[in-house]
């Protein structure tokens, strides 16, 4: 009763995202599939990496998270397999899995990777510009049906890894960045609990605006206040309550802020 | 073999929706899940609960309802759990269920509510942003499971209701609101069969725009034709045959129309 | 462990999607549901006859493929459920199977069609304007059960046809159309390899743009470069890499191309 995650740029207009269920479901018709997003912004390794980061831990021991955004598809970027802790990733090497690496290496849990070169677990036909139906979604389905990582692919010990914006020390504080903006306008950063001393003394700045003190919760505030809170991923977040922050801000992926514990 | 659906405002891009199902497959592994939606309009309670409404008739005795609509989460608004009828809802205690509850009321079905308040059927680590994830899911999965309600949470007999605009009286009719848009442009009100004794003779006034007549389908006019009929839900709605009533009409949510039945 | 495959216009926000899923579990608890998708454009035919043909091969035998994209809903259009090769069809006769039809021909594959007139396999109360829900999902769920097509209507040999642009010889070359666009700007026509004896020496002239050469797959140009390429499903396809050849070209559906392959 394995679960398959399917995490995409596809969009839900077009046929790619649904392909990949019947695919996967004639290797291995008694799995559970779970749509985490077809909308990442098309590309976007970076947005689909933090997503499959934040997910990942509230599956069950043994999913198998399928992740295609691929904008390498059929030219030398390796497709990969890989066992990390205890559930499994299947999708291009192209740094997807990042973050859920640089976790694993913290509570030093193991991982194992492949390079995905035995065919006979693909789809008799491969084209060069579809690899999530042609490779990566049967690969998925033969680990659900237990098929071991090892036959699946060559070992490998070094997948690519995005470079990611760290925070870093300022006099009195830390710099940081908008690393995520959900649906919501809330801004998601690269800062979380660690760098905060105290929850109650903090200035944080942020293009132009300035943040006295986290709350805990959205309706602490009255509606279109602007605050800053620890997020459900554990990140420090910049909101609007019952509003925009994204748009009160005008804020972009990438935009710095600095928070200030020290004073 | 219990239905859980999910209904929120977290849209598609993000991993708030599939989270969820990661949650509820640890604790009920052989559940079905059905997202019903998760493009509610952020924060829109009553939007929440009139898809609800709609779509609850039509799924098994014992489905499970969540719905994580949640503007006020991780403040004093209670979690619930409820039995309405046949069917379990669990989320906010926001006024979700009005409508649902004004129905049973109707049909004399019962109903059974309780305030969440026995942790151990919760998440071990319960965030103030994300009930969805740390409460609602896991309750929900634990009531598949066939966990009494009653050992959920204690009795309540006060969930909170949203108040709903109503149609009334004018002279020769009635007076109504648009109450939803759906993709289409179709305006739903608030009217019903019961409002119109006569589907012909019937006269409607909405935005400088007048009606006459019901049609009993779209084809049976020309595209263009602005037409008003008893939609899938029993609602009087109005529409353009191949085109947009709201765009052609300007139309809004609450926008009010007269109906005149009795000339 | 029959798959039931939905694909409609009804958008992601609305009741309607979710609801076709508890129809279907009512009466047949055990089917696995794919979502293909609910964004066809509005009443757009001739896409969901696309994304059909598209998906459709990849899903194992006996799947059941409901599509409701029927402006013509309680009008005299008959709904039909048909085996198409080793598949299920159920839905609107309005030529939404057209192009799956024309390749069984070509396969020499059988079909079987019914008019859907026998309505002890419907909900017990049937709507004019939502036979998705009322007809169309509970005829699914009851194939899906086993129930043989010549139970669930009577016979007919004359399913209506879409008529779609076809590609036509011009002095060294073919025309052809663009038929579909995808999420990422993508043109896919209805030209493909048979059309085009060399895939280096083909010119291709579209929107004042011309292309020389086809490409394997998107990485091998640079970033922004307009490209030509067959797509996954062997179509031939505009591209730009990492960028949107809808917005580089102005491009819609429909818009012509010239293929010159002779020169």
């Amino acid at each position: 009763m394995t679960v398959i995650t399917l995490t995409t740029d596809f969009g839900s207009g077009d046929h790619e995202a649904g392909v990949l269920k019947g695919v996967i479901w004639q290797i291995a018709p008694d799995v559970k599939i779970a749509d985490l997003s077809h909308d990442i912004s098309p590309h976007d390794i970076r947005e689909a990496a933090i997503l499959l980061n934040r997910a990942a831990p509230f599956f069950p021991d043994g999913t198998v998270h399928v992740v295609v955004v691929d904008p390498g598809v059929g030219t030398s970027r390796r497709g990969i397999a890989a066992r990390i802790g205890r559930q499994f990733y299947v999708g291009p090497d192209n740094g997807l899995v990042t973050l859920l690496l640089e976790k694993m290496e913290v509570s030093s849990e193991s991982t194992q990777f492949v390079h995905l070169d035995q065919s006979e677990f693909w789809l008799p036909e491969v084209t060069h510009v579809f690899h999530g139906r042609d490779i990566f979604a049967p690969v998925a389905a033969h680990l659900a049906n237990r098929i071991p990582l090892s036959s699946l692919g060559s070992a490998i010990s070094d997948p690519l890894r995005l470079i990611l914006p760290k925070p870093y020390r300022i006099p009195g504080g830390w710099h940081g960045q908008v690393i995520h903006i959900d649906h919501f306008g809330n801004l998601s950063t690269n800062l979380n609990a660690n760098q905060l001393k105290s929850t109650k003394e903090v200035i944080i700045k942020i293009n132009q605006e300035k943040i006295v003190g986290l709350v805990s919760t959205f309706g602490e505030s009255p509606p279109g206040t602007l605050i800053a809170l620890l997020d459900s991923s554990d990140s420090l977040a910049i909101s609007v309550v019952n509003g925009n922050a994204a748009q009160l801000l005008n804020a972009n992926i990438d935009d710095p802020l600095e928070v200030f514990t020290d004073s």
